[in-house]
Parts: C-alpha cells; sequence; structure tokens
C-alpha cells in the first residue's frame, strides 16, 4: 500500500532523529575543480558540461549523507539557469535521490491561475495521460508553492496531493530581508502573513495523514517571533524552514517552529552542507573530500538542532 | 544597436494595429486528432510524441498569424507538465517565434529570494557564464514574476533585464476568481494590489525605454474597476491584460487599461485564439484549417479591442 508522503517523511525524520532536509542548489561556484574538469572534459565546456558537474556533485554528496537524512530539497531554478540541460540534471537528481528512499522537496515556488496551476501540478506530483498511458513528468514528492493567486491556484495542487499521496509546502513568510514588504503588511490588525497561515490551516484540517496534514507551509528561520506566532495558527502543517545557516538562521531560533511532540517541523540548509568543503570549520577535508565535509556538516547540523530542541 | 525589447513591442503594436497577444497554452485538448495522430506516428504515444504534437500545433499557428501580431505568450507551465520532453517544445516554440520577429514573453510566473531569483533571471532573460563563455538557456524577451516575496525576489530579474534590454510584467492582480483572496486584503484603506502596484510604478520610473518601462504589470481583464485604478498609478508600466475572450473579459471593460496615446497596454487571450475552431463561431474552419480559424479570431479580436478603444 503506497502510504502519504508526510507520513513517511515524518518515520524518516523520527529514525533519523534529524528533522533536516539537504537543500540540493548547486552553483557552479561550489563544485571543486577537479569535479568541473572531469565534467567538461567529458561533456565539453557548455551548458551540457555544467550539468554534467552539477550532477555528479550532488550525487556524491547524496552518497555521502543519505543514511542520515529524511529528505532533500533541490531548487529547481539552480538547475533552470542551464536551460533544458539543467533541467536533465535535476530530474536525475530527483530520481537519484527516490531510488535512495529519500523525500524529495521539489522547490519549485510555481503558482498560477486555476487551469495553469493544475498543469504545474500534474508535471511536478501528478501524471500526465496520453493516449490512455500515465506518464511523470518529474515526479517529486513534495513541491512548495506560491499563495499570491489564492485558492483557485492552490486547489489543483491538493488535488493532486490527494489523488498521488503527496503534499505541498505553501509559501507563508519566507527567510529573505524584504519578506515582509508585502507579507507583513497589516490587514486589519494582522499581518498578511497570518491571513495566509490561517488559510493553509483550513486546508491542512481538510487533509491530514496520520498525524500532521499533507498540506505545509514556508516561514523562514529568520523570523523566530513569527515562526511562534505562525505554529499557534497551523498545529497541524509541517513547517518548512528555509534560512538556517548561511541566511543567518539559529538552531535556539528554531524551537519555536516544532511542536511539543517534537516534530511539525522540518529545517533546511543548502549552502552550510553543500558547500561545506569551502567554511573553514571543514577546511581540513579540502576540495577532493567535499562530500565527506558534506557528512560532517549534516552530523553537526543536526547535533545542533536536536540539542536546542532538548533544551527547549 | 540593440534596442529595448519594451520599444519593440510598441513598435510592433503600432505598426500593426494590435494591442494583443497569443497565449501559446496548448493542451492536448485543443489539438486536432489529426496532428496528435502524425505526432504519435512519428515519435510514439508518449511525452515526445505529446510535445511534437504541441510544437507541430503551435508552429501552424505561429505561421498563420505572425505577421498580424506584435507578440507571443507561451505559457510554459502547459509545456512543464510534459517534464523535459514539454520544455524542449517550450524552447522550440521560443526561438521559432524569435525567428519570426515576435516579441516572446515567457509566462513563467517564477519569484523567490535574491540569488535564486538571479538563478531564474539568468535562465530565462539572461546568460549563464560557463568557462569564460555565455550560453543563454530560455532567452525569452520578457517574463512575468511573482511579488510575494517582495523587492529582493525582483531586483534580480531587474538588473538582467537592464543588461540584456529585457522586461518583466509583474503580478499585480490576476484574473483568476480568487484572486481577491489575499491581493484585495486592504492595508490602511487601500487593497494590497494598490500597494504592489506603486511598488512596480516606482521600479518603473527607474527603469525606461523610450516612453514606456520595461518593467511591466499583469493586471487581469476580469475586474475593469481596479484596472482603472491601476493605470493612474502606473502610468509608465506597460499592463499585460489576461483574461480576454475565455475568462469573461470583454473588450469594452478594456479601455481604461490603455493611456490617452491608445498604449500602455497588451490584451491576451489563449484559448479564444489558439483553440478558435471549437467555437461556434468558427466551426466552419473545421480541425483541419485550425490555423486559418485562428487567423481569423485574431483579426476578430484586433477589430473588436480597436473599436472599444476608438469608441472610448
Amino acid at each position: 500500500m503506497i502510504i502519504f508522503m508526510i507520513n513517511k517523511l515524518i518515520r524518516k525524520i523520527e529514525k533519523n532523529k534529524a528533522p533536516i532536509v539537504i537543500g540540493l542548489d548547486p552553483m557552479l561556484s561550489y563544485i571543486p575543480e577537479q569535479v568541473k574538469e572531469k565534467a567538461f572534459r567529458e561533456k565539453g565546456e557548455n551548458l551540457l558540461g555544467a550539468a554534467e558537474a552539477i550532477w555528479q556533485f550532488n550525487k556524491a554528496i547524496i552518497d555521502a549523507t543519505y543514511d542520515l537524512i529524511p529528505a532533500v530539497k533541490p531548487q529547481i531554478a539552480m538547475y533552470e539557469q542551464f536551460g533544458i540541460e539543467g533541467l536533465i540534471a535535476f530530474k536525475k537528481t530527483v530520481e537519484y535521490c527516490k531510488e535512495k528512499d529519500l523525500v524529495v522537496i521539489g522547490d519549485i515556488k510555481r503558482g498560477d491561475i486555476g487551469s495553469t496551476s493544475e498543469a504545474y501540478a500534474t508535471g511536478h506530483l501528478g501524471k500526465v495521460t496520453i493516449g490512455g498511458k500515465s506518464f511523470y513528468g518529474f515526479d517529486e514528492d513534495f513541491v512548495t508553492v506560491n499563495p499570491y493567486l489564492g485558492s483557485d491556484g492552490i486547489v489543483p495542487f491538493i488535488n493532486v496531493c490527494k489523488e498521488e499521496k503527496k503534499g505541498l509546502f505553501i509559501l507563508v513568510k519566507t527567510s529573505n530581508p524584504s519578506s515582509g514588504e508585502f507579507q507583513d503588511q497589516l490587514v486589519g490588525e494582522r499581518p498578511l502573513y497570518e491571513l495566509v497561515g490561517e488559510k493553509v490551516a483550513s486546508w491542512g484540517e481538510m487533509h491530514l495523514g496520520d498525524s500532521y496534514s499533507y498540506i505545509g507551509a514556508v516561514v523562514g528561520a529568520t523570523y523566530p517571533e513569527m515562526g511562534k506566532a505562525l505554529r499557534k495558527i497551523m498545529p497541524k502543517n509541517y513547517i518548512l524552514v528555509p534560512g538556517y545557516g548561511a541566511q543567518g538562521g539559529k538552531a535556539e531560533d528554531l524551537a519555536p517552529y516544532f511542536n511539543k511532540d517534537g516534530l511539525g517541523a522540518i529545517v533546511s540548509s543548502s549552502r552550510g552542507i553543500i558547500a561545506a568543503y569551502k567554511q573553514a570549520q571543514y577546511e581540513k577535508f579540502g576540495p577532493t573530500a567535499y562530500a565527506d565535509a558534506s557528512r560532517q556538516a549534516v552530523i553537526d547540523m543536526r547535533e545542533d538542532i536536536m540539542g536546542a530542541l532538548t533544551r527547549k
């Protein structure tokens, strides 16, 4: 029997004692020279070679960390910038992570009017029907979506999730510095992001897995006070928390994003993990052992976060 | 000398007396059987065959209409639902339209935090540098973007536009029924979409082509009163107006979206043009002459809109 991905995600978080997700957002500048040189030699110093370098870089990091983590979050923009070749690397990455039994959160931040959202949902979570047969496009387990267009942009995603037993993380309060420009605007006495949070909570209540909803939210680690308020508003929604590490979010700030059951949130780190070998702390690994540096960074991140949760 | 795409767009609108853009949003159900059968026979009844059908369908419509119109707006979701193969059809469509000297508005509605928006902007409007050489990913002329993440999600797009002399249409008020859920929320005494509109106006003033800014806005045809208010708030921003025709927007409602110079807006129609042969009005063309039906629908749309503007 196929179980809801949210249940699988929670089981894996509990088993690994790791409410963390690695953001697979490779920039060419993160990739060690020897990986790029090999890829360029084999495929050419062009889009194909760059995509090969990204894929080889990802593969080594996944191989070195998959037993420690429940999930990965590839950021599609980092692949899309290399056009078709980049998106082929994205697809290969998604497939490989699924082979390793990782839950894959496609960080795609799509969102459009009804029929168009339906097409995005089909392409990333569902299947398209051609001549009576079904075909998956990118086939992630979860995707992130943008709420600016309202319910009729979100519901097509929810419908596909229900059908496929997959899930969403809807942007509520993002981690970037100017997220407040529109998200924090007061509507009556409350900020817009709380209104969006309430909507996410109501969608969540209607779409439950075993203990949590398969409709989750994105709330940046860089705004812990807002995280606390949103945790209350959305008790049954899993919260995907970007912004830990390189963007400035600290482990102590993360406790309010979790529920008393120790669940309810999953913290994402990208650069801090995949480019760990470039940090002073992991310099000793050097660029050739970059994947080992990533493994150590995962162990340290897990300890940092689990420590902060225990002290809560 | 390369001119700003907004100047090219305006020149073409004036030359063709057609402030209209065809939305190339092909659904398999729009494509006549003979086109699908041929594509499936040649490429298989699978994602590749579906993508081939879409491409052949688009190509015939472009060939039949390119001399009448200034621009096309392919909706990437409709391609993305067929995975990599669909996106290859998107890229071929973009390239072919550019060969025909059409301005291409990629309806991608992307938007993310700074570095990620930069990657999207690079992939769709700019070029990526690999080993000292530059490569374009999808290379549209304009793209649509989502403002929910605020300035630092938009500015990377603007920077690439400035460099490449391209442009944006930022979502302000969308055409869908539930667009009001968040966009219409009152901030103080004014709806959120007006705040977004003001922001778009201020970005626009700083980034001008000859007579209009290369930073435009999306305002749905289905909300003419709001279109009128937003026209005043954003005098120098071109407004992309979806929702005409199949979504319910009428030509008489469109006058307020235009300035007194007869410019300032471009009206989009998708289904009404590309699936014209399925409408009672164009039934006489039949499915084999579907591209001729599209041509007639463009002529009628132009007349409908220019008539309403003249009566204004």
